[in-house]
Order: C-alpha cells, then structure tokens, then sequence
C-alpha cells in the first residue's frame, strides 16, 4: 500500500480553505495591481549558492536541497552532503526577486513595481499552524531610493488589509541606522551589534528589565546596558518621540535617517482615511540580516505577531549584479490572514446561484442531453450547476449538497 | 557574485507572460467552477515511495530528489542514491489527487470534482519550449463511474478552449480496453501488448507502412502485424465506424465499453453548440499506463500535438486506501496554450483606466499628500495608478509607460 498522508510537515489543503485562499489572492492582485504592481515568477528551485549565500539568516538552515543528478552525482567520493546538492527549495520570494531583477532589469520598467505570491519551504521543526510549505506574498519596488517607495507599500499593504476585513492595526516603523547608532551610542561593541538587537527585538515580550537582565548576561557592561535601555522611556511612537530619540542619538546617526522616517509617518498618516495608527518603534528589529534602511510591520493587538512585515534592502541586488540598485519590499503574512480569516469563519462572497442537477438512473439519452444543455446555458449565464447522479440515500444527498452551498436543487426523471 | 541565471531548465516568468498566465487561470477558475469543480491543494513535495510506484511511467526517471535532513541522512554508510532521500518533486497532480482523495475521502462530497492547478517538476533534457517547472491543470471526478463523468469533462474542457478563443478543434476518443482487444484479437503475444501500444500510437506521424516496418522490426509476425492494420481501414471517426471496429473485434471486446463511447459521443454532439469535432480514433494510445478505460485527447490542426489528454483511471485511488474508486480526468496544456496565445499577441482585457502620475522632485510634502490621496481615490474606483518620480529623460519615460498599458500620464509640479 502506498503512503496517503502527506509529508512531514506539509499539509493537504481541502476545498473550504482552498476558496478562501484564492479569494485572499484575487483581493492580493485588485489591490496590488491597481497601486501598478505587476506580478512575477521565479523557479521553486534555486541554486544552492544563492540560497547559501548569508542573507538568509536562519533559514539557511532549514533548505529543502536536491539532489544531483546523472553524472554530476559521484557518491563514493563525496565527503558531505554539499558535494551532493547543486540546488534547492527557495525559503523566501526575496531572494529569487534579486536574482530576477539582475537577470532580467533591462526587460523591466524603472522603477519596477514587484508582485509575487508563491510557495516558499523551510524544514522547521513541524508545530501546530506552521508549516514546511507555505505561501508567501511581497510587493517590492526595486529602483527607487526615496521614501516614496515605503509610502507606496505601506499604502497598498494597509489598504488591502482594510479590503481583507481588518481594523484596529498599528503599522509599527524604524530604521536599521538607528539601530546601529542606538548601538554605537550606548558603547557595546561593534562586533555584538547583531547579538544585542536580538535581545532588544524581545522589549515587547518579555519587558525592560527582562531585556535587561539578558543582556547582563550576554556580558554587556552595566554603564552600556543602562544607557540604551534608558533612551526607550520618551518613546511613545509620534513625531515628536522620534524627534526626542534621534536628538539623544546626536552624532551617531548618519543625516537623512530622521527626515525619511518623518516623511513616510506623515505621509502615511495624511493620505489614509484612517482604520489604522503609524507609530515609530525604536526597538523593531526584524529577523532578516539583509535590511538596510527602513524596517516596518504592522501588528494587530488581538492577534499578537505580526501579520506583515519587512523594510529596505539597497544592498542585495548589487551581489547579483555587481551595481547596487535600492529595494524596499512588504509581505504579507499570508498564511496567518488565511488561519484568522477561517477561524473567523468567512465567508467567500458567491457570484451567480448554485444549483444541483440530480439524474435519475432511469434516464434516456435523449433526455439527459437536454437537462445536460439546460445545465450549459445556466453555467453560461453565470451560475454553478452541479450535475450528479441521483443516490439512493436522498435526505442525506441533498444535506451534504446544502451544505456545501447548493441553494436550488432539481429532481429530474424520464 | 551570485548566480543571476535561474538554475538550468526553468525559467524566469517575465510580467507580460504573467499577466496571460493569470488571465487563463481566471477563466479556469471561472468555467470549471461553472461546472461544479472545487479546487484543492496537494503538497509539492511527496514521497519518494509514491513517486516511484510505477504508475508513472517514463516520468518516474526525472524525478529531482529532496535529500534527507538531520540524522536521517547516513552518507557514510548509504551504497545509492535512494537511500538518502525519502521525498521528491511531484511529476504530475495525478498521483497526489490519488493519495489525496486517499486520505480526505471523509471530508469530501462524493462524487468529488477536482480542480488543481500548480508546479510539477520533471528533469527532461533542457529543449525549446519546455521546462522542468511547469503549471499542470487538471480536473477530476472521483467516485463516478458512469460516462456522465467522461461527459462532463469534455463539456467543462471544451467550454474552457472556447472561452479562450480557440476553435475548430477535435476531441479524439478511444478506450484502453479496445487497444487490449485489438492486440488479442490480432494474435499478439500478451506480454508485449505495450509495445505493440507504443508503436501503433505513431500511426499519425509514420503512417501504416512506417507502423507495419516498426512492428514488423519489433519481432511480431507478419500476419498478426496485417491482422492488426487491417482493421484501420475502416475507420472514419464516427459512430458507424466505431460500430464496425468493435463488430470486428468480437468476443474480444468486454462489454459495455463499446456503449460508453457511443454515449459518451453522442451527448456531447448533441448537447454542445458546435465549435468543435467529436470522434472515435481507435490508435489514440496516451502514454501514461495507469488508465484502465476511456481515453481522450483534444488536438488543433494548426498547432500540431495535443493540447489536452486525459482518461479513466479506476485502479489508482485503491492502491493508496485498499478500496477501489472511480476515476476519470482531463488535463490542459496549460504551458503550450500559454505559448498559443503568446505568440498570437493576446491581450489581457484591461478593467479600468491604466492612469501614470508622475512627481516632480520639487514637490513639497502636502502637495505630494494631495496628490497621493487622488491616486488613492482613483484605485478605490477601479483604476490603476502608478505613482513614480518624474525622470530626466521624459520622452524615455513616457514611450515606456506607454508601451507598459498607461493610456494617461500626468505630471505634476509644485
């Protein structure tokens, strides 16, 4: 007997998810598209030294890789699984697009407008809700270096999750300078920069003195650790607290990093009809290692993590391309808005009337090609009609068609 | 540097090819939903065990192989290849329906109309116009038996190419247990009745002198080869000729098989508004070895092979769940229709104006929010705007906007 459950960690997706996964995406491309974004594909499988290139932070652990194949695999002389593999499973869209981009930019519009929604995999270890193959969905506007490019994404991203049914979120904004500066201010050394920003990103979760307790004990000086956890008591997320943050900062912030943030936070803030804050967090980190500029996510306080994400990314396009060009991307968590939108049991709005066509056994040929056209010239105006054979078990037929949405349900006999 | 090439066989989707792939999977969507078919998702990665269990012939040696991870992984002591995987690429979205149906068969109506459309992975030798990832799209009607799922295919199928544009194409039809008729009807040793298949499938490119050489060359004897020929000449297509074949195979034929086609024929003429050509072929072969009855294809005489297959397959299902199920699909070329309409220069029909608003540097944060706020309100009406910065070259950038669909460009100076 073959195997019939899906692989470890994978899943099957059954019919009612699948419905609102495609309503999900066909809301993904109104929106995107009509902010000019236009849509993309790169392979599922990319070169393993791509994928093992460090800008993948932990995920370069978890690569699904594959195999070589004819004579490119020598078995008996290989000594790791390296010499093994020339490809493997992407694990984000990011990566691929900065490929892509360097592939094909003379083919592009400058700036380009990215859309990309597709399956990404990661070999996690396998827990509830998270899975080793999952859907992710960016836009990203490759070529542009002004703070028009993070409007532009934090307006499409809030407007189609307002579109999506959401309310009540916080688009939470920083920048990797003030980061470094925040750093470099506080006297830790340069070398355990990446080392205390993990720490710092857990402020939200585990508070100021848990913050300052790992830190102590990564062996940060006392003096230091105190200087930066002192600077996050002003903030309170407006201007002015950006103001206070980045005037404390003085010299150890590179000019510009202050002016964009503003910018984007009043543009935003104008532009929108509401339905949503936009707040400067200090201590936003963001996992990636590739963010150079601009980080931002948008959290919604009944649903804890975040449900989008990401931030400015001027220097990875150059290491494809040996010329910089400047990126800012935003993904959507699409996995979780999936999870959310079931549990809160929606509903995909139907087009036309769903009607089921139940054929008696006994019917002649004749009079199955008629309801057969009957059935075509209601599909052709729009509705769904199921055509089925009559079972004996009526009652239980026509509740299980009911339940899947069959409003209007038709006996036909000879 | 990193490599900026996809990795050998696959290819990066240009936006102009995305939006005429995403235009055809609406109307996918669209038609088969109209019949009923409910979209699912089965994982692309699958075990190895299913991929090589011999239901997918020659596919089953271009399968990329996922290495194992962690402990799993044994290279010291692994003597071949298989033993360090234990999952792979999916080659076709037959085999995961199979296993899904396997294993969700509770959670799902019966009978189930399948839709799937997504990634399979094959490692051809790299040639012209085709691709190791590519889309497959296929619907499936699972637990029916009756010809009223051969039927129901080939409307929904042919609907579908209609509403793409396409015409004067034929749907051919045979079954599989007329090919095993005719190979024991005219004498050849059982054993070899899928060669005698693989040949007899050439008739249409070699001719019988090109089909009585290879048989002749494959060892069969010369009266079982005229024997088998001999029966072709009859044959044109319809149902007096389908009559007169099975008539001549006799006892041979099972029965009930020359019946379903009949039906199956008639129905269709009868119910579909013409546009297309229905007929028996009887050296209609398709390659893969798991179809148990009918068999079916759709060719165009302009565009040479076929560009739709499918069949009934009612042994699959059971050798995942131990009970035997119904099966009967039809599948798209969806890649070679894509290629179709490329390169007839089909275009996505626009909704909504295409408007480009371009911004002078010069522009002072309010006017810039003005500005942005009237995109805003033109998208939430159902028009694409593109906002982006004025460039120096104007002529450049207005040819190019052009050239990307932006009927009406406005600057905009403070």
């Amino acid at each position: 007997m073959l195997k019939k459950k899906p692989v470890t960690g994978m899943k099957d997706i059954l019919p009612g998810e699948m419905a609102i996964r495609n309503y999900v995406l066909r809301e993904v491309r109104r929106v995107y598209g009509g902010f000019g974004f236009t849509e993309l594909e790169t392979p599922i499988v990319e070169h393993i030294e791509n994928l093992s290139s460090n800008q993948g932070g932990e995920n370069e652990k978890l690569i699904f890789k594959i195999l070589k194949r004819g004579e490119k695999l020598n078995l008996k002389e290989a000594e790791s699984a390296e010499e093994l593999v020339d490809t493997g499973l992407r694990y984000d869209l990011t990566l691929p697009l900065s490929r892509y981009y360097a592939n094909n930019a003379q083919n592009l519009p400058s700036p380009f407008k990215a859309l990309q929604t597709g399956n990404v995999f990661r070999a996690d270890r396998p827990q509830r809700g998270r899975f080793r193959q999952f859907v992710q969905c960016d836009i990203d506007i490759l070529g542009e270096s002004s703070a028009l490019a993070e409007i532009e994404l934090i307006l499409a991203t809030t407007t189609l999750l307002k579109r999506l049914g959401f309310k009540d979120f916080t688009v939470r904004l920083s920048d990797r300078r003030l980061l470094t500066a925040l750093a470099k201010y506080s006297g830790f050394p340069e070398a355990s920069y990446d080392t205390v920003f993990i720490i710092l990103d857990k402020l939200d979760k585990i508070g100021p003195d848990g913050v300052r307790e790992e830190l102590l004990k990564a062996g940060f000086s006392e003096p230091d650790v105190e200087r930066c956890l002192g600077l996050f008591k002003e903030s309170e997320g407006d201007i002015s607290s950006l103001a206070a943050f980045c005037a404390a900062l003085g010299d150890n912030l590179p000019a510009g990093a202050e002016e964009s943030l503003r910018t984007i936070m009043q543009s935003v803030a104008s532009v929108s009809d509401g339905g949503f804050k936009i707040c400067f967090d200090p201590v936003l980190v963001r996992g990636m290692s590739y963010y150079t500029g601009t980080i931002f996510e948008i959290v919604m306080a009944e649903f804890g993590s975040s449900v989008a994400g990401g931030g400015r990314y001027d220097d990875m396009i150059g290491r494809f391309s040996g010329q910089p060009v400047p990126a800012c991307g935003f993904s959507i968590g699409f996995e979780r808005i999936i999870t959310i939108l079931s549990e809160q049991g929606f509903k995909v709005p139907e087009e036309g009337k769903r009607l089921a066509f139940l054929l008696d056994k006994g019917l002649s040929a004749e009079r199955t090609a008629q309801i057969l056209k009957e059935a075509m010239a209601l599909r052709e105006a729009g509705n769904t009609v199921l055509v089925s054979p009559m079972k004996k078990n009526r009652r239980f037929q026509k509740d299980t068609l009911e339940a899947e949405g069959y409003t209007e349900i038709r006996d036909f006999y000879e």
